[in-house]
Order: C-alpha cells, then sequence, then structure tokens
C-alpha cells in the first residue's frame, strides 16, 4: 500500500480588503513558479485567485502565509492513506477467530492493569470463561499523578507472554515509551497507542516500524481530523491500524469524559480503518458504562474494549470504572442482541436470563 | 406535588491557610445565628468546619463568601423537586396512544419549521402515513442571522391547530416568546423550550403557569445540573416536563454538535423525569442522523424527535439535516430493533425490508 | 444607517466524489434561476463549481442541502452592519464625560444586584468618591437555581432612576424580560443583554427598537462570529452597541469562566464596535479579578465592567467575586498605567501609594 | 529538596441512600486497617464518614471504588512540590543576565524551527541586535502531518551549539524523544517540554534526571491541576521547571487556541514555579500577537516566549505566526511599557518611537 498521488483539485486563494497589487504579483510568481495555473475574480471588497494543478504537496499553512492572503480553500484531506477516498475496501484485521472491521463485532475485555502474575492469570481464566478470546491489561501505565501505582513495566510484558501460553488467551497492552515498542511487539498481540500519546510522533513512528496491530486511541481533546493523521503516521509502514474513541474532554463534570458517538458515525464514512468503542474510560463509572457500551454497538462501533475486573474494589487502578463479572454478562446479553438488530456476529452467547451479584470470589492474595 | 423540605446533611467549610482567628469566630457566630452545629478539625495547614442541620436554605455562594474560606462541600442536589432522590417512581406523560416515560418507545417527527398550511398538511400526512402520532414544526425560528427565514409567528400557531383539527396528529412547536406562551398552550398538544432559551428563566416562569407538556432541550453548552435546574423551575408549577439532549458544543468540528449520550445515561440515574433524544440538530447532517439516533435509544432514552421532511431540499430551515420519507422509514426499522432488545414498546412495525429512494414526489406548490 | 448590499462574490461548491450528472444538472438549473454564473473545474475526485454574481441573498445552508453538494465555500461574512469593512470609522458611545470607543477608557463599576435604595445609595456614592461616572447593578437577576435571590424587578428601575437623580451618577442595568424593554430605556442610561440571553432573539429585537446604548455580553458558549450576529439584529435599528466579553465555558476548573482576550484581539480587527471585558464573572473570584482585569486592558477592550460592593461579604448575589474598596482603588492605579501605556485616556488618577483595607464601613441596615 | 509529608486532614466519604449496613462495616474496617479515625454523620438520605488522620497516601479513586461510596471530598492537593504551600519562596532561575521568577520579566525569541544552519545564523544575530539573550529553535518537530517538515533532528542540537559558541546567544530548544534529552541537555541551555508531550511520562521522567532547566508546555487541553502534577513528575529531580501557557483549545475557532490568562493568573497563586506564556502558537496568526502579549504581561507573567523569524513568508514551519522585525520591535516597545507599570524589570529598551516596516533583507539562500 504505497501512498498515491492526491486528487488533482482546485485551491482558492482570498485576499485580504488591504491586499496590495504588488502582493498580488508575489503571488502570480510563486504560483507559476510552482507550475500551477490560477483564475482570478476581482470582487468588489475582495479578490479570489483560484489555482488549478497539482496541489498534492501544498499546504494550507503556507499559503496562508503569504502577504495579502487572508484564507485558503479546497486544499484535499491531508490523510490520504486513512482516507476512504483512496481505499474503499474495510481493512480487516484478525482477532482470535473474528475478524475487526468485517461483520464480526469484536469484544476486549480485561482489567485497567496487570498487576500480578495471580491477578492476570485469575483474569485471563475469567475472560475465557466468558468466551472472551483477547484480554487487555496494561504494563505501563500513564498516571497523571507521579505518586500513583505506575505498572509493572517490561517485566509485565513477559507475564502477558506467559498468560498467553498458559492459557491461550490473545493479549492487548499499551506502550508508552519508543524503547518498549519492538519488545511489546514481540511480547503480545495488539499493542495500544494511549489517548495521551496520540501525538507523540515519535512513537507513532516506531508503530509504523513494526506489523502487529495497533489500536489508536483519541486524544481526549484531539479532533476528528488528527485522528486520522496519527493513523496516518503509523500507516506509513503498518497497516494494522484500529481506531479507539474513548471520550473527550468537555465542559461536562457529570461523568469523566463525553464519549463522541457522532466521532465513531464520522469515521466509518470517512476511513477504511476498523473502529471500536472504549465505554470505560469515558464513564469513569461503572454504573454507566453498560448505557455507553450500547451506544458505541448501535452508533456503528466495530468492537469495544471494556474493562472487567475479577475483584474491582481492590484494584491498583481505575476500580471505579471495572465491571463486575455479573454486569459485564448482562452487558454482553443485550450487546449481542443491539449488534444482532444492526446485522453484526458476536460470539455465541453464553447464558440465557440475567447473572445476578453472588459473592466476590475470595482471593488467593491479601488485598 | 409541593416541595420538599431538604435531606439534613453536613455541609464542610475548608478555610484558607491564611485564615485567622478572626475569620474563624466570624464564621461560628454566623453558623450558630443560623441554628446550626459545628464539629471543627485543626489540620497542620487547613482548618476543616463540619457544620450541621437543616441546611436547605444554604448556598455554596453565601459561604464561599466569608473571608477565610477557601471551599465549600456538601451542600444537598439544588433540584429537590427534578432529582430520582424525592420521588422515585418515574413521571409518565401521555403522548397520543403511548406514555413518555414508561416501557414505551415515542418518536416525534417532521419538518423543521411550518413552512405554510399546505407544507404542513402534506408532512402530517406523510406522519400519520408512518405511524407517527405526533409532529414536530417550529412556527417561531431562533435564527443566529437576523436574515435568515424567521418563522410564521403566531399565525403559524393557528395553522398548527387546524392542521391538528383536519388529520388528528398531535403537534408539538417551539416557543420563544414570554408573550406567545398561553395562546400556544391552548393551541397545539407539546411546547418546547428551545436550547438558546434553557436559561431565559422569564420564559421558565411562564412555562410553570402553564399544565400543557413542555420539552426542555438542554443548551449547547449547559451542564446537566444547569439542566436538572431549568426544569426545576418549570416543575414549580407545571409536572409535565421533558428533558431533551441535542448535542453539546466541544472543539470537534466533524459535525455540528457533540451528542452526550453520557448525559442521557446520567438523566436516567438523576431524575425521574423523561428523557428524550434529538439527533438532527446535534448531526446538522442528514447521514449522521440514523446513527446518533439509534446511539440515543441505546443509551437508554424514552423516545426521539427527528425531523423529516417530504422535500429536504426546498426546506428554509436545517433542509441539510432533515431526513427522507426513506430514509426515516430505514431508521425507525432499526430504532424499532434496537427498542425492543432494551425492552421497549414501539408502535407496531409499519413495513419490513428496506425503503428505496423514490423520486421526492411532485410539489403542489413551487419552491 | 441602512442595510447595504453585500459585495459581490464567489461562491465555491464542491461535489461529492458520487455525485450524479442529474445532481450536477439541478444545481446548473438552481443557478441559472437565480441570475448567477458559473464556472466548472471537472476534478479526478470531485468538481468544483465556482458561483458569481450577487451572492448577497444566498446562505450555506440552503445550498449545501442541494443533493451532490459536498462543501460550499466562500460567502462573505453574514454580519454586514457590524463589520469593519462596511464602516471603518469606530463607533463612539457617549458616556458620562467620555466616549466608549474613542482613546478614552471607561470604567463602569458597582454591585451585582441591587439590594435595596440603601444598599444602592451608598455604593452609588462610593462609585462617584472613586470617580466613577456609570454604575452597575441589576434588578432582574438570571439565576441558574429557582430558589436563588431573583432581583427587586421592575421596582428595582424606578430605584435606579431616584439614585441616578439623587447622586447624579449614571446606571446601568441588565433587561431579561421582552416586556420591560421600554421603560428600563426610559428609566437607565445603559441597558444590558446577559450573557445567558445572547441569543434570545425576541429580546434582541426589542433592543433594536429603543435608542439607549445596549450592552450585550457574549454567550459562555458563543463564538465570535454568533456574538456579532447577535450585535447585528440590534443593529437592524439601533446604532449604539457596545460588545462586552466575560468568560467562555471550557473544560478548565480552576475559576469560573475563561476570559477570552483573544476574541477580544479578533473583535478589534473584524468590527468598528466598541468592546469592553467583565473580569469579575470571568474570575467568580475576587482575587483573580485584578489580572483578569488589567490583561483585558492589555488585549485592546475599551473599557471594563467590574463588580465592587461597599460590603461585599453581605452581598445577597456573587459576594465572592465583588471588590472591596480598597482592591479597587489599587487595581484602578493599576488599570490607569497601563491604559496609559498604550495611549488610552482614564479619568483623572484619585490617590497615589497603595490602598490598604480599613474596616468594612459600619452597616446602617442589619445584614 | 525531598519530597515532604503532606498535611494531616480530614477526608469525608458521601454514601449513596442505597448503601448497606454491610458497605458501612466494609468501610469502617478499612478506615482501621490503615490506623485512621472516623466520624459518622447518619442524615435522613446520606451517610457521611469523615475521616481523620495521615491520607498522604491515599487517593481518591481508591476509596471511591469502595462498595456504597458516592462521593469523596478534602483529600490535599497532590502536588506537594509543585505546591505554593509547601515553599512559599519563589524559585528563581537564572537566563542569562536575569533571572526566571524575580521581578526581571525575561523574554525568549526566535523562529520556530532551526531550518539549517545558516537561518539559525542569522537569526541569532537578529536577536542579539534586539537585545535578546536566548533563542529559541525547534529541531524536533510534532507535527500533526506526517508528510510536513520535520526538524533537523539530532543533527540541529549540534547546529544550536555551535550558534550558541558563534554568537554568545543562550538556546532554548524543544525534545520530544526520551533518548535524546540528555544529549539535548548538554548542547543546549533550556529544554522544553511540548504541549502535545505534556502528558507523556516517560518524557517528564527523563527530565526530572538532568539539572538543565526546563520549560513545560501546557496541554492544549490539561487542567491546571494536571499541569502541575506534569511539573510535579520533573520536580522529584530537577528543581528547575518552567510553566508555559499556551492557549487551550475551546469551542472558538476564530484564532488557533484560547489563550488562558486566567491560568496564569491562577498559577500565581498556587505554585512558587514561574510562569512564562507563548501567544504564538495560541494566536497562530501574527496580527493576534501583540494583544496576547501583552495580555500575558499584564496577567502576571515572568516571561515570553515569541516566534520572530527573519524572513517570515519563506518560514518552513508556522511562519503564519511568526512576527517580523519590526513588529517584534514595537510590541517589545509596549511590553516594556507594561512590564514597568508593574513593576517588572526588563532589558534596557533599545529604540525609541515606532519602529517600520522595511524590505525583508536579502535571503542569502534561495527559498
Amino acid at each position: 500500500m504505497s501512498r498515491q498521488p492526491n486528487e488533482p483539485a482546485t485551491m482558492v486563494l482570498i485576499l485580504t480588503p488591504w491586499a496590495t497589487e504588488q502582493d498580488m504579483q508575489q503571488l502570480f510568481q510563486r504560483i507559476e513558479d510552482k507550475g500551477l495555473d490560477r483564475v482570478v475574480y476581482r470582487a468588489q471588497v475582495r479578490t479570489h485567485i483560484h489555482v488549478l494543478g497539482d496541489l498534492s504537496g501544498e499546504s494550507e499553512t503556507q499559503w496562508s502565509a503569504q502577504p495579502g492572503v487572508e484564507q485558503v480553500y479546497g486544499l484535499p484531506k491531508p490523510y490520504p492513506m486513512a482516507n476512504k477516498t483512496h481505499r474503499r475496501a474495510h481493512t480487516r484485521i484478525p482477532v482470535g477467530s473474528q475478524q475487526l472491521g468485517s461483520e464480526d463485532f469484536v469484544v476486549i475485555a480485561g482489567p485497567c492493569a496487570l498487576e500480578s502474575e495471580e491477578q492476570g492469570l485469575e483474569a485471563a481464566r475469567m475472560m475465557k470463561g466468558l468466551g472472551i478470546e483477547i484480554m487487555r491489561a496494561s504494563c505501563f501505565k500513564p498516571r497523571t499523578s507521579p505518586y500513583s501505582f505506575q505498572g509493572l513495566g517490561v517485566e509485565g510484558l513477559h507475564i502477558l507472554s506467559r498468560i498467553r501460553e498458559a492459557t491461550g488467551i490473545l493479549v492487548e497492552t499499551e506502550v508508552m515509551d519508543v524503547r518498549d515498542v519492538e519488545i511489546a511487539s514481540e511480547l503480545v498481540d495488539v499493542v495500544r497507542v494511549g489517548a495521551r500519546n496520540m501525538q507523540n510522533f515519535d512513537l507513532l513512528k516506531e508503530m509504523s516500524r513494526i506489523r502487529t496491530p495497533v489500536i489508536v486511541k483519541r486524544g481526549a481533546s484531539n479532533s476528528i481530523k488528527e485522528f486520522l493523521l496519527a493513523a496516518e503516521y503509523i500507516l506509513q509502514g503498518n497497516e494494522n491500524v484500529i481506531l479507539c474513541e474513548r471520550g473527550i474532554r468537555t465542559f461536562e463534570t457529570g461523568y469523566r469524559n463525553t464519549l463522541d458517538v457522532g466521532c465513531v458515525a464520522v469515521l466509518k464514512q470517512e476511513t477504511h480503518l476498523p473502529v471500536i468503542v472504549d465505554p470505560s474510560h469515558a464513564a469513569g463509572n461503572k454504573t454507566l458504562v453498560p448505557a455507553l457500551s450500547l451506544a458505541g454497538v448501535a452508533a456503528g462501533a466495530d468492537g469495544l474494549i471494556v474493562e472487567v475486573h475479577p475483584h474491582p474494589s481492590v484494584a491498583l487502578c481505575d476500580g471505579d470504572q471495572a465491571l463486575h463479572r455479573f454486569q459485564f454478562e448482562n452487558l454482553m446479553r443485550d450487546v449481542r442482541g443491539v449488534a444482532a438488530v444492526l446485522g453484526r456476529r458476536t460470539l455465541p452467547p453464553l447464558s440465557t436470563g440475567f447473572a445476578t451479584p453472588g459473592p466476590e470470589p475470595a482471593l488467593s492474595v491479601p488485598a
């Protein structure tokens, strides 16, 4: 998948009312130097210059910096590889027995953080028992405070690999440091770029050098356009990019972040890449996770990544938002129902009727 | 439904590190004057005063303005009538043969604006044919620009009343001016407070003086708390309040507003009032309306209010976002499916299979 | 000042990659029907249609709703009367011995709310003593909660008029209800449209029917473009419009609203109307008011509107943000200094050296 | 500067109305296990538990995850080292002949990016001629698009070092990759953490291992609290932290970012660290840079970092926002004036009267 030339297009330069004749001559020269054509409309207040030809190398910034230019319009979308216009078939990424980006609806679930080999194994067995083929668990934790639990680090990657071997579950984990990308790509099945690193461009470049599928989480304040440009970085070398909407930062404080279902809908129009939703980090609170999960499915997502923990109340990280087993089972029942209405295939249902909150299983390790 | 006394509670005043002994004595006096009790913790840096008793008349602002006070915590929710704590049963509002706020899932649909009696009649017949019992259509248009179509005004209310008589459809419309509330409440079935008027408190007070059901749309930048406080104004006299989430203003420009499904989920936890979703104004673009509608259903809304127009391309207002008939039919099929999964009752399905885009019906009036 | 015709301009329609030949023929017909010309560029993926002629009646919404149209560019600014392009001289509005919009820097100050005739008189005398020629004081309070102090209402307008007579101070106050505009315009010197009413279009229309100067406060979540369109409503009949930046709603919770000094700078480029800054409502906290005031002066504002109260700790409204007399005196010293650096004239300085916090004057009425 | 123990404090747990007796017993046990004390208030609807003792190891997240807990209040500020409460003296950082954080007002200026040794040398000489002691110039460019100029990389650091040697100017540059921190700290005088990397915690940790002063730019959507927590990471080992406000992302599109002068004012109250303002990235447009710069000075910043370029129209990066020489000279005249009013010392003025826009100097290299 090499980069294709951009489409020819028209760029429109709208001049300020105070643009001088000299400004205009310099613009004409610049247009000519680049082998482009022009058509000029002189309106009463503002002059418009239409520039025609191969504009694939042009950027708005360069043109709007020219003296006399007020606005620049009409350049093509800046993410040619991620854009659906250039690749109409959906990208499909195998995950266990399913394919992300097809009619399959894929659920990734597990604890926020890997806390120990025991906790990881217990979680993996619980996930397997619930029909989940791929478990999330972070070894490196991007923590806002330097005084919070920071994760098990590289040793955690080795633990995940052993859990994978012992249970047959696939594993997904975040990588934060450029120096850990290569080893992670060898030890786990899917790597993740966290929301806070969506514009850590050195990390994105490292991700373009591996072949392991990469989940890119949308930065909490990044636009859809910036999100697709982050994907574009990885697509320079690695086709296996999965986009994950996880809530944006707004003025509302009634929950942690605003899950942006409109982003899911726009992405499904704009790109061929698979799109999943993380309801747990958007909610920040387990009571909201079911509603947000179902909203994500209904908005057209190709999958979910949900936090579930065998013992939420002793979780070292984000225990607020991790579902109990019975909550997850009830959620999955509804997810399967909604997905089916929309023509999506999920893994076979495991139970019928409502799950009920039995006691948390006894801990084998002290909390 | 008279206002109930607030629960007793504890308020915590956290003092600044620089609060003086005199500040503290003044606070003690103020607490005593109000007949409240106190417990004081003197910590190394900040002193905390816990205030106990009937705090129903206290406001954070009053206390945080006192010299020496840094923060005020713990006052009860400021919307006692809207709060679920004080009324555990859901408010149910009859709309045609359904009840908003029950297991019924209610769909209100119709054109953005009432443009003429002919257009209104045509729309009403189309809605009836699609199984819709209540039609939206605005007579007064809150337009950002003074040069845009401003609506038919009070004459439009009379037209709606005639359409109602002629077709048997119920009608819903926005009221903007305090002077029009009474007449509107006589001529239509449901009145609406638009997003831009959510904090037009004189209008809210007029709405509390009628008994007609009122849809209050969330302001594009209003918090959930402010939304419930707007409802609280109307609840002073009118119990029939319906909350409508319609998208909030964020940094994202890939669509018009960010539909806040988290708000729907929080409201269903926080209040006994019915909650509906307006996907059309959030999207600003008809291609996104289906995904946002379904996300709203899945997040737990009790209904939808959707823009549909017999001839979207000649609509005088918001033609971008109005669905064509066939698009609405396809959407309704999915809405019914998702609602059923979640145990909601919709009006009986009207068709099976996909609707296809026939030609727009010929216009009886010139565009 | 009648509405001037818009400038001729070019509009560009960018078609979707899937636009059909029929879509295009319909667009050509529509362009022809309106007496406009066209130039068509057929690019590899998207076709661009350039439309020329008198576009003053066209709106983006109408054109983007046409089948086959993806984007619409190039229409002129939608606020011809507020725009500097159409009136290069600054609008100047006399306020006492100064002119808002000239080199004069005007300070309006006073309590948030008028609480009683005594409080109002005391405040007016304090303002006069500090060299302030115009006092703010609200009679109608837009309160988020129905349980908060709602103001003295129309009786307050009469009190303000008597205070004006007794002391010679000019008075400024907010009007919320369309039914109060006329009486207010007779009793006070400057009326105000509050931030929550910036898009209460019926109120804006009433304001266009009076000749009294109107301060329009920017809605906490309204864009600069919407702000200028609100002014455009009033300018249809009333030239005396003053724009007031008062902070916008963002994700930040470290203060109440984010004072947008960039808005001040953009407005000074974009419009001929005077621009003032309200630091008190942005801050929500008196300790931040001096820094925000000075930032407003430095960013190029033509004036300030600041809350000062003779007894902040017993204020019925927003006591948190009202300055004490000595704080205001110190602030004014710095304001005069910064304004002078930028070539602005302020009223003569009243004192030299720092004011110190004497005891609050004894209250003549019980708190 | 080792971490000091947090102050003792009170934490308040507010229980849900549905908390069970068992939930409460588990909470009591947990409190006891940690050696803390409790006081319990049983209100009609909600019970409040006040927890007393050494809370320095407690986090809100841990407690709010416990069954039955609705809200957690009162824990101390989570950034003990950055907080002014724990260090009342201002941190002062020497930059050339001035001290950031003292009464000195420090201006850092230069091009957005280092483009070549020639361009860097020309810029350095221009800065020296304007009385600037420290030049900004980025070698690594965090570019939203993979197709934009990415900077000269590590070779750029060596060029900066040679320019430093040749001209005597100090140099400041951004570091993005953890692998470049050490070499950068050897070759330049001040390193910068860009806004997009404010929560790249591995990078922050590397910054804590050097002694070179570090400018941390606020993420465009990060709160003041998160900003101080990012500083807290670096303060674990490196005291020389400078905070830089550079505009936040809001709904407004009239400029690039909203310069948050309120953040400057809050930081000056909350922390002992120096605070500077970057008006260029907030504006995104050179015409707004003067107003934003002066607003920053007036709001209480300790310095500015401004983009100036010998030839803005051929800049490879952000030419829109770089000032011409004459614009910068005029700005500096006003900056010195405003700073003097506020009692700040700037480097001696270089010229009197207005600078005028001579022709751009001829380029020695082709554009």
